[in-house]
């Protein structure tokens, strides 16, 4: 054991990976680096042939994933100074549910030369969403069985998830489904290339496997979605699972050569980026709710007891922290919505005067906006520009706005969409306490935790203390916690997050004045959330269909 | 009588007057001149004193008015290279409840040194808001005892309104309100200038002055209002009433001097911008509804017989056209809307196209407006962004938009605000035709009629054809119609309109594809319009009233 160990972290996103050095001790982050992907998304034609993939597609290359291995991992040492033989352990996290169909020694099909050309044997990313037909046959044959694990996912399976993808390879190539013989998580393929053994991790086996009590659905139900996918589970789902924070395997001598780590050291299980980043946040004991507050939100939380919450993405028994219930819920448009304001609503007047001061529109905007009381601006608005993840589960759901007259300008607006996120948080936290999963800290991890006028509004609307997280790097941080665990450096998840998490806490105090003040416009909030989402009026599925409809049209024209 | 005899219109509006010298015979326009006012709008201080204003106040300086008088109508004259010795009449028209207090010889009491210093002794524009609380008591009066007049004006009596303004100077500067001898429209009192005599127009005494059936409200009705306020109407209301086309007098010597014409000429009885356009687009018959669409759209239409439309501005005998019943009907905010739009919420690389281009951002936006299929921005908005007129009287609604994702873009909002301020069209016509005032042809005037999709847009949502006035200067050519029945060159009103007015009848069709697509994009509007504007959920009405709270807080820590 060297004298004052290290841990890398690797932190897989949608664009690039990343690479921490941090310190065992105390957690301390010494070096960095990020390799993009060379191929990026793939979502408009294939690389070997330049096939035009179809609408909703997306899908990513996975030489990419081991070139971060190969360049972001040596930078990241080479960055913080670091002797390589000080390293003890590497771990891992990645998106959620991006999709991998490998032969037996976990060989990517489409590495294949006689699949090299057909799109299903690529990486299904995350975010592919061609899959919604099967997830709607999953969905209705659920709840036709009546299958116990449906309401642990708020009632809802998702298109993005494992089983609709799976389906969708079953039905739509069968002869790469036949050439698969695992179908692997990217999480746990990487793992896989950086030990030589698979292993699946428990957190996306839950959340996005279906993996409840011990198994996976059954062979009933899958008969039920196609007589052929019956053996699916027994098939291409037989593997072992490892809790997060044990050790997956050593590091192999190939990936060793690729990193310039010593072969041999731990491996962490693989893990997903929301949920790694929980501990970074010391956020491990039931009721600390994390935010990782991006183009997207995600909560999740620990709690000590299963509770069916509507409308949650998913609890999972050791999701986040063995031991506990895993929950998790979502906001799908955040900073997404931000960006589009900013992008396509904002007149050139402002851009000048960003230009001149040097600040991004962002910070001009917010610079007006917190001049403004509360409800100055006479809006209220529906966050829901990219659909509603939790808790109305509905993608077809969209952007409201009410309240303006010819005096709003792009300060006004700007500040109800921060507020009307906010709110969306409001309503997953209400949708947890009534559920009987109580709340009682928000901690914020992610790009926005530097808005401080966004901070300050999460605390007023949820009239919750705001704790931050202390890395600007938390996922990462949160795999090379899990790294140290696996190394043996630290006997479990809580006692590593103590020692090598960072959390600025109570950063925020929510204003007695403004929580009240915004316990109006959140019951202004509420009754229109209830109205558009919940049947008073189906105005906005409408206009979905419709605009669908016509995007149909358009392209059977071309 | 001169051989080819000519006439001068004048337009009175907000900013500024307009001449226009027409031919009788034909209606054609030989020359036009404007005149801005030279203190326009006064609604931030008072010129003499530089005395701040309250919110919501707006005063004008007469004497701009009689410069229109001394440099538009001899430029005019000279635009057209007339001889003024053909001009045989002089018609005006000017915008609606604009009030002067004035002594027995019609000099404003502004222009006396004693009231100089008196913002209550200048002329109250018609957006002049500042007497709502009498305007609230008025309408409550009305209703208590039982007015027979209350329906008359669609329920509710308007702050902007002549009882409202008048009230308002008694209570708050007796001193002004006892040295005025007459409360005169601004409409009225350039005819007194121009002729020596005072005759009240019986448009805006039937619209704004509550004169309904021969009297103005009884004795007992503003006893209720206010005891010292009992004798208003003896004391200050006592004046002939004049028809729409009469002679109202002579012109005077002193208004020749001004003007440069014969003195002698006939002056036509005063008239207001909206109603007088009608007959500038032949739009004499009853079904025949006009639209000036501007910054706001004004909605005018005879009819055969009196009834009660819910929500409508007034119905007036002799309002638009001696011996039919003139109704009007109106939308707060239309260009404005539009405007509003184009300069707050459209990002800078829109501005470089149309700076590339040479067009107008509206000409850009338009054009890719037009490009997108009915339904296809999946969007629906309400056009309340000034409140809401007609049919829901409400000034303290608010625009509404519902539908927006991460795709919409600039012009996807501006085709749905075009769209929403055609259902706001649509809506006023189906009130009409429930009340038993069928609308069987819609005519188009103003400067909004150059927008071609906008136009066709109307056509197909209301289902009926457009038809649009021929001049583009729709009221002065109407007052100039007036000035030639005064002078006796036609009979009346409809042979007048018939020889010097001019439309395009039925210059865009409705497409029967686009009128059924509209159908269901209206069956949403209606639905958001009750909900939010009859009593569904009252949020705009408690966002206004927060809005306006914190206002008032903010004033008063100044």
């Amino acid at each position: 054991m060297p004298a004052d160990p290290l841990v890398v972290g690797l932190d897989f996103g949608t664009l690039s990976g990343r690479a921490v050095v941090v310190r065992v001790r105390d957690g301390a982050e010494l070096g960095t680096a990020v390799t993009e992907y060379r191929h990026g998304v793939v979502d408009d034609r294939l690389p070997a042939t330049a096939e035009e993939l179809p609408p909703g597609w997306a899908l990513q290359v996975p030489s990419d994933y081991v070139d971060v291995l190969r360049t972001a991992v040596p930078a990241a040492l080479a960055d913080a100074g670091a002797d390589p033989r000080d390293v003890i352990g590497i771990g891992t996290d990645f998106t959620a549910c991006t999709m991998i169909p490998a032969t037996a020694d976990g060989t990517p099909l489409s590495e294949l030369p006689e699949f090299a050309g057909n799109p299903h044997a690529y990486v299904k990313l995350w975010r592919h969403h061609a899959a919604q037909p099967q997830a709607d046959r999953i969905n209705a044959a659920a709840r036709e069985l009546g299958e116990p694990w449906l309401p642990r996912y708020g009632g809802l399976i998702s298109s993005e998830w494992e089983f609709a993808k799976a389906l969708q390879l079953f039905e739509e190539a069968p002869e790469v489904y036949r050439a698969m013989r695992h179908w692997v998580e990217a999480a746990d393929w990487i793992v896989w290339q950086l030990t030589g053994t698979y292993v699946r991790n428990a957190c996306t086996a839950g959340y996005k496997g279906i993996h409840q009590d011990g198994r996976y659905p059954g062979r009933e139900f899958l008969r039920a979605l196609n007589p052929g996918f019956e053996s699916f589970v027994d098939e291409k789902l037989d593997h072992p699972i490892g809790q997060l924070g044990s050790l997956a395997g050593k590091l192999s001598t190939q990936a060793a050569a690729w990193t310039g780590l010593p072969a041999g050291i731990a491996v962490a299980v693989g893990n997903v980026d929301a949920h790694v980043t929980a501990p970074a946040a010391q956020a491990v004991e039931p009721g600390q709710m994390v935010a990782i507050m991006g183009t997207s939100t995600c909560h999740v939380m620990n709690g000590a007891d299963l509770r069916e919450v509507p409308g949650m993405c998913g609890v999972v028994d050791g999701g986040i922290v063995p031991g506990l219930w895993g929950y998790e819920a979502g906001q799908s448009g955040v900073g997404d919505i931000f960006g589009w304001f900013v992008e396509h609503c904002v007149p050139a007047s402002y851009s000048d005067t960003a230009r001149a001061e040097g600040l991004s529109l962002h910070e001009v905007l917010t610079r007006l906006a917190e001049q403004q009381e509360i409800g100055e601006h006479g809006l209220v608005a529906l966050d829901w520009h990219s659909g509603n993840r939790s808790v109305l589960v509905d993608h077809e759901l969209s952007g409201v706005i009410a309240g303006q007259t010819l005096s709003t300008r792009p300060e006004h607006v700007y500040r109800a969409l921060l507020e009307a996120t906010a709110f969306g948080t409001r309503k997953i936290i209400e949708t947890f306490e009534a559920a009987g999963v109580p709340v009682t800290e928000l901690i914020v991890a992610g790009g926005l935790t530097k808005n401080q006028l966004l901070m300050q509004i999460y605390a007023d609307v949820t009239g919750l203390p705001l704790s931050v997280i202390g890395s600007a790097q938390g996922p990462a941080l949160g795999s090379a916690i899990h790294a140290a665990i696996a190394a043996g450096a630290y006997p479990d998840v809580r006692a590593a997050a103590a020692a090598m998490g960072s959390v600025q806490r109570m950063a925020y105090q929510p204003v007695l004045s403004n929580v009240s003040a915004y316990d109006e416009l959140y019951a202004e909030y509420t009754a229109l959330h209830d109205y558009f989402g919940r049947g008073g009026n189906d105005v906005l599925h409408r206009l979905a269909a419709r605009r669908r409809e016509l995007a149909t049209v358009a392209k059977g024209q071309n």
